[in-house]
């Protein structure tokens, strides 16, 4: 079957299991962030089914459904377009049957998910809260990274209402919103029970924070050793490669 | 004007501006946290009201006392024998005219000091949860470590109580705890500002959590480097030899 590019579309290789995604050559793209998320995410997917709340071009979806048995994946993004582009991804790579994507609002979310239905949610939301930080002038890359259509509460609230008791969810975020994620996260009866701290280079401050959390689960927060992307000499670390299934 | 000691206290020098400190031979000891929180905490002193809630045998405000300029530094306490000890340090030190002890409960702080009054708040509270961990078998320790008389949400309200708008408060917890650090002092208007993990060595899991909070601050946390107590071959970091006086 061939795949419908648009003007402006190329496909990208993931360089793991043959998994492929279709990116906008000037728009917003995937990052490391997306790739750190999923490997983090993969150990708490077991025949599960996993909701991808801001899925964007997909890119969380289609690596998790690479890398675990999730017996369901559904990724929900609000952007026609970007969703759409995430639909075709998904057929590029044969995966119609186990994830879905859905073009809708995550504050809406009682109109197409049941509620405590949710194994696992996972996210990368967007990390800058509204009218701060440097403006996109891509409409699509604002709204990815900017809380202009949703804050990472309406993300909580929305996880709170479709995952199951003891479900899990896990989230990457920027280092400076922590305080907002512990405490949106508890206010919704969401447990912060892992935080893995990830940095440039040892000693470094984080660049971004990975965190696990539990609904109802109980206080008790466990450091992962952190997450060290590069060596001295600036070459990837053997995780970082690993987790790339470049190793 | 000779000390008067009980039997089984010693004097310890602190080997910083000649200041010294009555300890129980075997009940609880200050440790490195107090040590580490005064340093961490010093720079938002100047001229300043500070309150020491939970102050035990006073470390932390006889080193606040001699590291900075404090105007007034008020270290409250709950159990009258360890604030007794306290008393004593402060003349030992001649610091009566800077620093009061108090003999009271943090959960009534209004009864005895006034509303929006003071500048900066440090505070070494009990680390565990009531019914969590090991259990002390001394009564003064027991309360020391452990949320019998007090929690951490008691601390922020009272914090919130006593600081000024824009008051700093400076705190010292465990990383387990990090979750209910960020949460009550946010749900009692003290946004964390800034963070400061403590490992042991660089790369481990953080042993310690260093908090600045800011009544009605701004949410944006800001991660400051780790601090490092020990180098490779286990001798003390130049920094911690500098926050203890020895560099």
């Amino acid at each position: 079957m061939e795949t419908e590019l648009k003007e402006n579309e190329r496909i990208e290789d993931l360089e793991y299991n043959g998994l492929k995604i279709i990116q906008n050559k000037s728009g917003f793209r995937f990052g490391i962030d997306a790739i750190i998320l999923s490997d983090f995410a993969k150990n708490g997917v077991k025949n599960s089914r996993v909701l991808d709340l801001g899925t964007g071009t997909g890119i969380i979806s289609i690596l998790l459904a690479g890398k675990t048995n999730a017996e369901k994946i559904i990724g929900v993004e609000i952007q026609s377009e970007v969703c759409d582009m995430a639909k075709r991804s998904i057929n590029l790579n044969n995966l119609q049957s186990r994830v879905e994507i859905i073009n809708g609002d995550i504050k809406e979310l009682d109109r197409f998910i049941e509620k405590n239905s949710i194994d696992v949610v996972v996210t990368n939301p967007p990390y800058q809260k509204f009218n701060t930080g440097l403006i996109s002038e891509n409409k699509a890359e604002m709204i990815s990274r900017h809380e202009v259509l949703c804050s990472f509460e309406d993300i909580c609230k929305s996880a709170k209402y479709v995952l199951k008791i003891k479900g899990e969810m896990y989230i990457i975020h920027r280092p400076e919103r922590l305080v907002d994620v512990m405490y949106y996260l508890r206010k919704n009866e969401l447990e912060a029970k892992e935080i893995r701290f990830v940095h440039s280079h040892l000693g470094d401050k984080p660049n971004m924070v990975l965190v696990k959390a539990v609904k109802g689960g109980n206080p008790f927060l466990r450091f992962k050793e952190p997450l060290i992307i590069y060596n001295e000499d600036s070459s990837y670390t053997d995780e970082i490669l690993e987790i790339y299934g470049r190793k």
